[in-house]
């Protein structure tokens, strides 16, 4: 038996960058969260300690400021692909690159001068971005933290049952989920800002529009309809936590409880992810690694 | 030497509570956080362990339930208040009830059916009242969580130095800030909901349209606005930290940096904390407590 | 009616700071997190945005690494008596300081190079020291995330009850809660470390011996505890949330459960706070500002 | 183009369980957070929205519950197992069952009765198992939250440069990380609560006696440790933050910092991840899905 070293990566994570660009006095943000991770050729720097293949993750934050300065930071996925082909292409012992990127977004403050914001809430916007020194480059972006819910539509019944069960089943309940989505795109792509809101609105549309037997199939007419949509758009990924409302027990109090009062919990939650796709989609290869 | 029993009090903290309610097949929600606190003659439950004045911080819970469903909640103040009077005055062992209520913001899905929401980001709005069995009531409301940025329109020099002073003046950097804002009352008030949309708008004004010298300065101006602008208030508490975005050093790379790239740190942060008031404001009392 | 500026304060919250001090190999860490806060006359800073009174707080972060050379941190106490001394002293708009500390403490590695160490979980120890321009010294300790639990040993009945109570007794319940306190002296204090010791010692022991009719009661005997034996402390202020740990109900699956099965419930949870003191206690004045 | 369902899995996530055993006066408790994932043929479930095959995320919390009452949790891994077969074997839709349990673990309050614990910190245990219908088991443990530091004993130097590049060669830096690990195994393995201490084990003293050149050096180290001591393990997965504890630069208060003082950084940081194994270890297949 010996001992070997398997797959391993490095890098320097979360380098908050926020880049403003300056039309006159009108002024835009873009408020960053960089993570970089490099792999390759890494062996010595795990067997021998010898770090001559590793470029610090110190000068990985400095890059990530210079090409923000240099190339500004219109879409995250384009500066993730101006970062990683940098890395891969610039050093020779890196096979791979990955750069992820959380955006954070803001809104002009009303009646405020073209120089203020307020931090947007909802959703936060991210992509991951891998190029290999083969060239191959594998584009995924998504959404997280998008908290929505239908106060009716939804229901629950006709499920398998053993001795362990004891819910009922239900014809109208609340339906809530913090939905975390990624996608990956047929590359080209026009315009990953436009795609992204046009993704955006296909999740909530399906899920606002979807009349729910079950979560599952809420996340796969999600999922179906960003894919009917968008054609740059070949496969989507759902992980939907089952924000339990549950319908408080009026009665000790003379009360009835007419879907009116719920108590939203916090664990345990039910869990669901799932992948939905076109048939006819490349293999994902790293793209989600 | 005794040892005795000083201020004490005791409650059901965080029921989350959604209320839901139908106009046809328009719906709303109020998702709302209540705690609940009550105080008064508890010495024997602390000293020889008598329940015989504490009511179940149980029954707490179910009290807010029950009072969603038969009174609903429209402004939180306005529920809070409902609950201080049911627990002082139903309770002869509470002297005084303080319910403080957390608010999070939903928005109609665009293009959904009226059943559909999403989370709003942003601040979230809050409130604290007490009511003692005297009658006094107090009325506090708030927000926390509002995230503001300037991109310019802010110095910060002139200040006092010692021999650990390093700073280098600025005449024009970027200030952000989360606020944590409270504030009080001159009964009567007529619309809660209403007082609050414009202390809000008021405080995001003066913070876009100050040109700042210091966040002290800032702080002052946002409360003072509020004053101006709202009689009904009497007393502002603001709480900013300074979430200091700093300029990155891209000299080393051969680049200058005129206000373009700023690394967002986390911490150590400025920490600035004021009260504003008008100078007849009565006492406060217990409104903080 | 005019607006006024009420009390204020700023200062550098979170300062990470770590200190190595060396005796040949062997090694010793403190972990800290300081923050400091100033309060005197500063109201130029917010009315005109003068910061002639002002020291930055980039200055006080400094100031807290300086200090931690020159002079070591031995307990945390002493470090914040230090600094707030400084400040206090140093700068005639400071009209009072207050200096925070958390300690994060650290175990060495068994079988480890003296230099190696571990971070111990448990409880954070805390201080807060006031001290003002005429000299008054307040000095706060405390615990927090101090968490507990008895299986048996606690019951909770003979309440009071209402129109909205369901609980039903119990005679045999699960008691936990994360303990948060704080404590003052009454001065000159021989050894802090010793103190602190002594008091988690106390309280865990408290805890631990008393038969709870309630958690109030827990409260008071740990508070009293503290004041039995440590003739330096005199006023112990303690946080008591009720972690709730429900009997599940095992009967639709034909089992009993004889307090063997919990659930450990998030929210909502009780809250119980309370101070303990000495009848013989000077005020509090400024201490736990 | 037609859109097609990929992997997908479901369940009950976070269910908090405390299992409580007496033996006379000597109680003992463990304390686990539980979650369950389910695949199979669900394909139903998420086109028609027919849950003929869908067995209730409540179910499975219940089943959580009663397996807790009716077997005991000796080793979360042999609970984890026994769940996971369960779900696999009794329900036909089912291929597959993911157990992921953490364990949070207590020590006996010193001098207290034989009923009484306080939360130990420090590292979380954790484990997840997987059984599919073909009888296909894997079992990972692992721990998590286990931060170390060394004041001494780390170098980083010899690094690949380029344009980007400003960090100095450090030759005695500290080094710090909160480590993640799992491991799988070579079944059978007699007792999973020894091999974990014993894993821990093998962490603390490579991370402890190993001069580090780069913490790639170090996290090799670790995870040949554990393989060289622990046959029954048969490969390692690591993540490393680098918790980065930069010396502070005390020169403008004429004072040297003889690697006596330092800022702890919480963002960015550099994370290190790699697997270490036997190279006769058999595929993983889906044992870390």
């Amino acid at each position: 038996m010996a001992v070997v070293l398997g797959p391993n990566r490095y890098g320097k994570a979360e380098t908050r960058v926020v880049r403003v660009t300056r039309d006159g006095d009108v002024h835009r943000i873009k408020d960053c969260n960089v993570s970089v991770a490099l792999s390759g050729d890494m062996t010595e720097a795990h067997i021998s300690g010898s770090n001559a293949a590793v470029l610090p993750t110190d000068t990985q934050k400095n890059t990530v400021f210079a090409y923000a300065k240099k190339y500004g930071i219109s879409q995250i996925e384009e500066f993730a692909r101006l970062l990683a082909r940098h890395f891969t292409r610039s050093q020779p012992a890196v096979h791979r690159a990955r750069v992820a990127i959380e955006e954070y977004s803001w809104e002009r403050i009303p009646k405020g001068p073209s120089w203020s914001f307020a931090r947007a809430g909802g959703e936060i916007r991210t992509c991951a971005v891998h190029y290999d020194r083969n060239g191959t480059e594998t584009v995924v972006s998504g959404l997280k933290d998008l908290v929505v819910l239908n106060t009716t539509g939804s229901e629950f019944h006709g499920f398998a049952r053993d001795e362990y069960t004891t819910l009922e089943p239900a014809t109208d309940r609340v339906l809530a989920t913090e939905v975390t989505a990624t996608w990956r795109y047929v590359p080209p792509v026009a315009d990953y800002g436009e795609s992204y809101e046009e993704v955006r609105r296909c999740l909530l549309e399906a899920f606002a529009r979807t009349h729910s037997l079950s979560l599952q199939q809420t996340l796969y007419a999600m999922g179906s309809r960003v894919l009917a949509d968008r054609p740059e758009v070949c496969e989507v990924r759902l992980t939907l936590p089952n924000r339990h409302h549950f319908l408080v027990d009026l009665t000790p109090f003379g009360l009835d409880n007419d879907n009116e009062v719920y108590f939203a919990a916090d664990r345990p939650y039910g869990l669901i992810e799932g992948h939905v796709l076109r048939d006819d989609a490349p293999a994902a290869t790293f793209a989600w690694e």
